[in-house]
């Protein structure tokens, strides 16, 4: 597979009648596409993570909310708003971690709610919505990028950047969070290398962060996630930035498992450590992270690599997918609406989700 | 493979007139023992880590030096110590970071030249010292077993403790260092259960660890690194130990690559921290822990997992094998002489090094 280069990556495509997926469980071995034609098929691609990332999924889960409405065959309002709940509901427990699944599907039925028309009319409502959701992420993550750039150090000129996991194009609907921030310094010529933790168990960022960088001919060094501590101690980065699953009002956010770590490692470091994540991943419903909930996933993720069975029978396993990252370690939020301390995030923008 | 409780694992021994070497990097999959009869091939064994671990090294390497010695043709004592010295020269070439390893040649070397007898009487006494090393290391892992005791905390009864890597019988000629406080915690029925850390990228935590622990029932279950943080956060770590490739004379200690981040996640959440070691491995002619060589690695081992290649082409790697986690993080040096602060090593400690 030779690099493709300066080719931007969207990972949720609406097709026709259908949705292409890319398989990032294939990823980097294979470049597949699957097609998703059913809600159940959503949200089992969602579930195995064929789709993963908090903004790709709200996304996924949209046009999920779409497919189900068109499998719905009464053309009697109020059973079919009522089917498409439980529809909301199938999807909604598919992965309990990022708030954008639920902000997505919530915004969905509100739609399918709010419209006075026949079934039909919803119909075609709630596809345009999954589509503006798609195309409104691509919008914010840019935004995001070009807001990351006001915080970047102004010494040295070219940056080295960490990240953990992915939180790029394939996370959202394209261009990325964190890789969003990446993207913009590399066009503004203040990057000199992305250090990409690999993030174990599922290894999203040697296998998708470094995918993407690859693609875009972004300057791309994998290290083990117990390198990045060192790393900063030998003085290799100058800034973190990573992307949040779901952030408390607090200001507290929830990233992959290991996020916790890098952030304690940089402030031991004195490194700057930034969370970019779009409004719709800020759940002002809770009031810190201890409050988030956290996905146990299967043990075989952390045995299991590839044919081999790392571990001996006996060993016990524990398979957390998230961690919490304290507000007080976190420098800023870095949103579509411009970059807040964690402790302004409630104040500043509450009033913006709610309008 | 069904799991052998309680039995002892002794990594490096001397069989009537060579080594058995378990393969390390075969297990947990297959438990091979490999037979060395020369010094060329004990070379490659450390270099390629079937036998690895600093101490285990130590004792690897001065038998290593007995096999050189029945290699040398000459029956003329001075140019009998000088090929000596070349032998040692190999195998202190083999891996730069664990002091352990020249801490054996140049034993093993004074040994020779102190013996005035006939080159046979040499190579005897070189056969008696190495079998000497070995045993003597078995000592020292039981002694610091039982020092590492008096630091368990009073409370809770039953304690849970992480280590990164494997310091254990593995690494050791037996019982090992981190692992020897470990059983000694068991022993004494003060351990609840043990959070080893997968310690990518050669997973020597999900593999050697994991086994010795299921060879002798204690309950151990696996995470990945960048899961430490988080389950500290949870209260679920009372104790950090692990074991040290060369500790300085100021007390920075360097270990197994991500040793340092779990290291500042332990302060962070205030629990103590470790470092369990023979005499061996402590370096008085180091100042500090920056002088400490770092051994870095093929990047092979970052991106191949079994058959499989996981990252993209076009992807840099960084992979240092050790970390220096600073005296200031270190609770304590658990050796076979008592447990010091860091600071007190050289005046404590180095007496008994020239003993």
């Amino acid at each position: 597979m030779a690099p493709k280069l300066n080719s931007p990556v969207y990972p949720v495509v609406w097709c026709d009648d259908h949705v292409q997926l890319i398989d990032q469980t294939r990823l980097p071995g294979e470049h597949t596409v699957v097609e998703i034609r059913r809600s159940g098929d959503m949200a089992t691609a969602i579930q195995t993570m064929i789709v993963r990332g908090a903004p790709a999924i709200g996304v996924a889960a949209a046009f999920g909310m779409y497919l189900g409405s068109r499998e719905i065959s009464t053309s009697d309002r109020e059973a079919f708003l009522q089917q498409l709940e439980g529809i909301g509901k199938t999807l909604g427990a598919t992965r309990p971690t990022a708030v954008n699944l639920f902000w997505a599907v919530s915004r969905m039925l509100k739609v399918a709610q709010g419209n006075p028309g026949s079934v039909g009319d919803i119909q075609a409502q709630l596809l345009q919505t999954a589509v503006a959701i798609a195309s409104e992420d691509v919008q914010t993550c840019k935004a995001i990028g070009e807001h990351g750039l006001s915080i970047l150090p102004q010494s040295p000129e070219k940056l080295c950047l960490l990240t953990h996991c992915n939180a790029g194009a394939l996370a959202t609907a394209g261009y990325g969070t964190a890789l969003g921030v990446v993207r913009s310094a590399w066009t503004a010529g203040r990057l000199a290398q992305v250090y990409a933790d690999e993030t174990r168990p599922r290894l999203q960022g040697a296998k998708l962060t470094a995918w993407e960088c690859v693609q875009e001919g972004i300057p791309v060094t994998v290290i083990a996630d117990g390198m990045a501590a060192h790393c900063m101690q030998q003085g290799m980065i100058d800034l973190v930035v990573v992307g949040a699953d779901r952030i408390a009002a607090n200001g507290d956010a929830a990233n992959k498992i290991g996020t916790y770590s890098v952030a304690l490692c940089a402030q031991a470091h004195k490194i700057p450590f930034y969370v970019a994540a779009p409004l719709s991943t800020i759940d002002f419903d809770l009031t810190d992270g201890s409050k988030i909930p956290i996905e146990e996933r299967h043990p075989s993720e952390l045995y299991q690599l590839g044919d081999l069975n790392i571990c001996p029978p006996g060993v016990e396993f524990y398979n957390p997918a998230f961690d919490v990252t304290p507000a007080a370690l976190i420098a800023g939020i870095i949103t579509e609406h411009g970059v807040f301390k964690p402790e302004d995030v409630q104040s500043q923008l509450q009033h913006l989700a709610h309008a």
